[in-house]
C-alpha cells in the first residue's frame, strides 16, 4: 500500500468512527428502553379505570403489570386503541406475564383478583405483609376463591405469591425485566412499595401509594431518592410514576398517605439536591393516582405545571395508550 | 227534579261509573310499580359493568342498590342517558338510600367498596355471615378501611350493617320498600340470597348468584318458588332478576354454583309447576351475571329465547338503561 492510500484508508476509518460515534451518541437519548400500556390511572371511585401499567423492555410483548386496580376494562381501551391485537382475555393470558403490587389496598388489585378465574398460572410480587393480605382476605373463598397456593384450602394455585426483599434485585419471570423494591410509607403504619425496574442498562421507577415525608414523619423517599440518585445523574432513570391524589386544598390531617402537587414537588425538590436541578430537567414524571372527584383533576393538573420550576416532563396518563421511555 | 232529569242524572253516573271502572282495569296491569336501573349486568372480568341493579318504587328517585360490583362506572352510563341528572357522585350520594348484598364475592360489592371513600352514611344490609365478611376481610384496614361499625379499629362507622333474617319482612330505611330474604347455595357450602322486594302490594324478585336444586344437592330454590307462587298466581310478582353465567357447553362439575340455560329453564318448570303455565306468560324475566367470555353471550340468548317454551317475557339488561316493571 503506497503512503496516499494508507493515509485515505486512515481518513476513510477516522470518518466511519466519527459517523458510528455519532449515531450511537444521538441514538442515545431517542431509543426507548421501556413500553407502557396504562390499563388504568384515576385514584379511586371509577371501578373500570383505577391503577395498572404494563411495563416491558422496548420491543417485547412480555409485560408486568404494576398494580393490578383495573386489568379487563384497560386491555380493551388498548385494544381499541390498536396497542394490542386479539381479545382482552388473550392479552391478559399471554402478555401479562407477572403481577407486581404495592400495597393490598382494593383499588390496586381488583383487576387481577376479577380476572384471576380467566387467567393463566403467573407470579404475583409484592412486599410479605401485601401478599399475606392478599392470600388471606381474598384468596379465602370467602371474599374469593382460593387462586393462591396456602390458605384456605383448597388451593387452585394458579398464582406464585413471590415476597419481595428490599435493597435484592430479583429478576421477574418470563421477562428481560428485574425489579428492586423500597419500602414506602402509606398513612402510618400502613406499608406500601416502589418498585425500581431494570431493563439492561436503563431504569424505571414506579411508586405506589405514598405520603411525603414530612406528614407520614418518615424518611421512606428520602432514601429512595438517596439510593435513585446515581441514575438520575447517569440519565438511566427514563422516568418516574408517582401519585399525586389530592389538590392543595387537601387538609394535611386528611391527606390518608397521598400526595398533593405541593408535595409532590417538594419531593421533587428533596431530590434535585441529591441529583443538581439539571439532571431533572426533561425526566419523564408521570402522574397517577388521580382522585376523581369535581374539579380534582383540573386542579392537580394547574397546579402542577405551575410549579414545575424544574422542569420536568409532566405526564397526564391515558388508560390504553402506548407510552415510550 | 223531574223524571227526566232523574234518568238522565243515572245515565250519567252509570257512565261514569263504567269510565272510572274501565281506567282502573286498564290501568292496573300497566302502570309500573318499580324502576329498576342495572348499574351492571355483566358476571366478572370486566371491572366497569358487574352485578348492581337499583330499584325503587315507580314515581320515587329513592333507590336501593342490589348488589354492588360496579357502581360508579353505571351511575355515569345512567347520567349518560338522563336516567339521572348531576354527578356521578352525587347520584350515589342522594340517590341510593341502602345497599342489600347477595353475598361477598368482589364482584358483587367492589362497587360500594371502591367509592365508600366519597359516599353518604346509609346502611348495608345482608345475611348475617356476608355482614361479617364484609367487616372482617373487606372493612379491616389491611384490604381497605374500616368503614364499618365494628371490626379492626378505628371504625369509621359511615355504614350500619343490618343482618338479614330470612321469613322476616324488613322496611329498607329512607324507601317506601320492604324485603324479605331467602337463602341460596352458591356453591356448597358458599350462600348466597335472593331478596323479594315489596312495594304496596307488588312485588319484585331478584336473585343473587345461585346454583340449581339438582346440582347443588339442595331444596333452596324449590323453597323460594313455594315461597312465591301465590305472588305470581296473582299476578302481583312484576319480574324476577335471576343469573345465568354459562351457556350450556358447562360441564356440571364447573358450574362454581351458577345456572346455564337449561338449568335455569328447568328451575322455571318447577315453578310453573306450582303456578300452572299460564302463569309464567309474559312475566319479566331478567337475565343477570353472563360472563362476558368469547361467544358466550350469544350462545345463552340463543339457548334461553329457544328453550322458553313457557314463553315468559326475557330481558337482557343494558348498563344504565331504565326498566320499567
Amino acid at each position: 500500500m503506497g503512503m496516499e492510500t494508507t493515509r485515505l484508508f486512515q481518513r476513510c476509518l477516522l470518518l466511519l468512527l466519527l459517523l458510528v460515534g455519532h449515531c450511537v451518541l444521538a441514538q442515545r437519548p431517542d431509543s426507548p428502553a421501556f413500553s407502557v400500556v396504562p390499563l388504568g390511572v384515576k385514584g379511586g371511585l371509577d371501578e373500570g379505570n383505577l391503577s395498572a401499567y404494563l411495563v416491558a423492555a422496548s420491543g417485547s410483548t412480555s409485560y408486568v403489570c404494576l398494580d393490578a386496580g383495573s386489568v379487563y376494562s384497560g386491555v380493551e381501551k388498548a385494544v381499541a386503541r390498536k396497542v394490542f391485537t386479539g381479545s382482552a382475555g388473550e392479552v391478559i393470558r399471554n402478555n401479562i406475564k407477572a403481577y407486581l403490587i404495592s400495597h393490598a389496598h382494593l383499588d390496586h388489585v381488583a383487576g387481577l383478583l376479577l380476572n384471576a378465574t380467566d387467567d393463566s398460572p403467573k407470579s404475583i410480587y409484592g412486599l410479605s405483609d401485601c401478599l399475606k393480605t392478599i392470600q388471606n382476605d381474598y384468596f379465602n373463598w370467602r371474599t374469593w376463591p382460593n387462586f393462591g397456593s396456602s390458605g384456605n384450602p383448597p388451593a387452585l394455585r394458579k398464582y406464585q405469591l413471590q415476597p419481595l426483599t428490599p435493597g435484592q434485585e430479583t429478576a421477574l419471570e418470563n421477562t428481560v425485566l428485574s425489579v428492586q423494591t423500597f419500602v414506602l410509607s402509606h398513612g402510618k403504619p400502613y406499608q406500601s412499595a416502589a418498585f425500581l425496574i431494570r431493563s439492561q442498562n436503563s431504569y424505571l421507577l414506579y411508586l405506589g401509594d405514598t405520603g411525603a415525608d414530612a406528614i407520614e414523619k418518615a424518611p421512606q423517599l428520602r432514601n429512595l431518592w438517596q439510593a435513585i440518585q446515581p441514575l438520575v445523574k447517569a440519565g438511566q432513570l427514563k422516568a418516574i410514576f408517582i401519585e399525586t391524589s389530592y389538590a392543595n386544598v387537601q387538609p394535611p390531617a386528611q391527606l390518608f398517605g397521598h400526595l398533593t402537587p405541593a408535595l409532590l414537588m417538594q419531593e421533587m425538590a428533596a431530590l434535585s439536591q441529591l441529583t443538581g436541578a439539571a439532571a431533572l430537567r426533561g425526566l419523564p414524571v408521570v402522574i397517577t393516582h388521580i382522585k376523581p372527584t369535581a374539579g380534582n383533576e383540573t386542579a392537580i393538573k394547574k397546579q402542577l405545571t405551575e410549579a414545575n420550576s424544574l422542569q420536568m416532563k409532566l405526564i397526564f396518563p391515558e388508560q390504553g395508550q402506548l407510552l415510550q421511555f
